[in-house]
């Protein structure tokens, strides 16, 4: 079973690699780092580089798509040939799957229109402008379209899928292979559960950003 | 404020990319991947390159350590130059923290002798060897010297490396930053939790491997 993860310039490196290691562990299962060249791919902070081993085009057809988000994606949301891609590899994948912003890449390529889907929590409301109905679920199943909000939660959603291409018993054991028995420090992961003004504050910081 | 993160062949990517996703968003940090030489290093799965940008020789002393685990580090725990290496970092860092089986290079180092400390489960009891003692918290701190459980654990220790570092309120929107809300759809992620049987079966998979 070939999963691919295309990186791209400026991605978040959690989004991808969360993912990655639930899915490494199914037995059979390869993971592939695609980007439009080989090479290595810096993420927003360029403190650091993953190397895509291969091209989008080497792997026209994988089983599994898991596409992470980043600043990057608004990028990739006008880059017809990733979109090319990703719309080919729908065809026939088993699951097309997103982190993060990596949402809104399956939303310019039309994969999300009439679905309910989720993304990073500042950007729900772009899914809209899509066809895309956004829910504030941590990972949200349509068919073999799974989506999932943000950075950290590509863990969770990689273990539904898990569950899905294999068995609930090969998920549980995954999940005890990371070791994954979360306990944050705090309660402030999501928008609904933190306070309003850390929630604003953090708002206002990456629009900022995005303005920038 | 530089955060070094020391990579070696076959270590396991969310060790070090889980805490690098926290770490980096800390206002004035630096996130460094070292290894003995620059270059692209692969986990254990050989999927995945993250690419050391600079030699461990070239930052001595480090703010903060954060050493990851994997199968490598048996070798890493007999390679004297990284045991020097962390040893001169730990006289001057703020905080020298592990995650998973990094761990065991920690206690190698001599870092651990007589503290309480956490790794991977199945490797808790290695912990002895080096006159540490075991503790089956997922994050463990003894002053500057904290240690994580394994794998997915270095998410829940840099947020509380980052308060130590800062302060609750930076840590928290770090959190809400990542969307760190876990919802793992199973509840099998530690040893104490895990039905035994998928405890033992595990275990001895890993230890088939261990012995491969």
């Amino acid at each position: 079973m070939d999963v691919a993860i295309p990186i791209f310039d400026r991605f978040t490196a959690l989004d991808a690699v969360g993912p990655y290691e639930v899915l490494c562990r199914i037995p059979g299962a390869t993971v592939h780092f695609l980007a439009a060249e080989p090479g290595p791919v810096r993420t927003e902070t360029g403190a650091l580089a993953i190397t895509a081993d291969r091209a989008l085009s080497d792997l026209p057809r994988p089983d599994v798509v898991v596409f992470p988000g980043g600043w990057g994606t608004r990028a990739v949301m006008e880059d017809e040939p990733t979109l090319d891609w990703l719309r080919t590899a729908h065809e026939t994948s088993r699951y097309t799957t997103s982190v993060c912003t990596g949402a809104l890449v399956l939303a310019a390529a039309g994969i999300l229109d009439g679905l309910q889907a989720t993304t990073y929590w500042t950007e729900r409301e772009t899914l809209r402008q899509f066809g895309a109905t956004p829910s504030t679920a941590r990972v949200v199943e349509q068919g073999k379209v799974i989506t999932a909000a943000g950075v950290s939660s590509g863990i969770d959603m990689a273990l539904t899928l898990t569950a899905r291409l294999t068995s609930d018993e090969v998920a549980q054991a995954i999940q005890l292979g990371i070791e994954y028995d979360p306990q944050p420090p705090f309660d402030t992961g999501s928008p609904e559960k933190a306070p309003p003004e850390l929630v604003e504050g953090l708002r206002a910081l990456i629009a900022a950003e995005s303005a920038a």
